[in-house]
């Protein structure tokens, strides 16, 4: 017989989701990237009008779906603009603030969530990168010089204390 | 052959969906449950620590799944505590932030979202002030009278204009 936790990874593989990402519209929207310490005040990064992506890969995610992942996820039409009509954040144009977000991968299990089909902590780190950095090209390519964009992200691994103000997040799942 | 929009339909109906919620952890919350108009001002609700759920109702949803639903979401242990414990938020004690968030059930479809899943306005709404009601049930039931806490709720169909400050969101995702 299999031992449990080997049946949830299985499962995991077997779904074949390599990542799971929320969407939310901010205003304005400021993520702790290090914690006050004795020695220093906590250091913050903020973007204004824009969207929040909180992020989580699962086992068995590999560095090539990473750019099609940034691709697809700044060429939705999920941004409000001024008249009401839905355009791209690139098109906004608006900033990303990028959240990394393991606890999106847990599964319900009592009472407690369980996060087996989590990548681990090496692998997640190089994907979550490569996530920024492929955003940061994009957004770079995009840029009008009219305006000020900007991609902002937290530390993996920290606690992302994160301070949102919106005007609707118009909250979406999306998963690869 | 069966129009498109059937066909995603009986999709979710097969998957047996019938609710996605996901969870934040807040120190506050606030959140518009009337846009200003020509005579007054908007008006808002607010939570101090606590959670903010986010809820989405899927075709096929009924009744008969609310209690389970707000029972099993309530006695989640996913509440830090001062000690950096996890327990729920009705030992917390924590108050609750309800906002109705029908984008939850998207399905990306090109550059754009789909919510052919979604239920329908009237029953949603049905539905909406069932699960707000049960919240309200079980938080009083459990109410320490040294303690302040609430259940807030957004109003269904309307822009769910949103302040959120956390010491991290913990955001977490369950279908029912």
């Amino acid at each position: 017989m299999l031992p449990r936790n080997f049946v949830a990874m299985s499962e995991r593989t077997e779904n074949g989701m390599k990542a799971r990402v929320l969407l939310q519209q901010c205003l304005h929207a400021r993520l702790q990237v290090k914690p006050p310490d004795a020695g220093s005040e906590a250091e913050w990064v903020e973007i204004n009008r824009g969207m929040v992506i909180y992020i989580c890969f699962f086992k068995g995610a590999t560095e090539d779906i990473i750019p099609k992942m940034v691709n697809t996820l700044l060429n939705m039409k999920l941004c409000e603009t001024e008249s009401g009509k839905y355009t791209t954040v690139l098109q906004l144009p608006g900033s990303v603030l990028i959240v990394p977000q393991a606890t999106l991968g847990g599964k319900p299990k009592g009472k407690g969530m369980q996060y087996h089909g989590n990548i681990g902590k090496d692998e997640g780190l190089k994907l979550y990168d490569s996530f920024v950095s492929h955003c940061q090209d994009e957004l770079s390519a995009c840029k009008n010089s009219d305006t000020v964009t900007e991609v902002k992200h937290g530390t993996y691994g920290n606690r992302q204390v994160l301070k949102l103000d919106t005007n609707g997040p118009y909250t979406h799942l999306m998963e690869f």
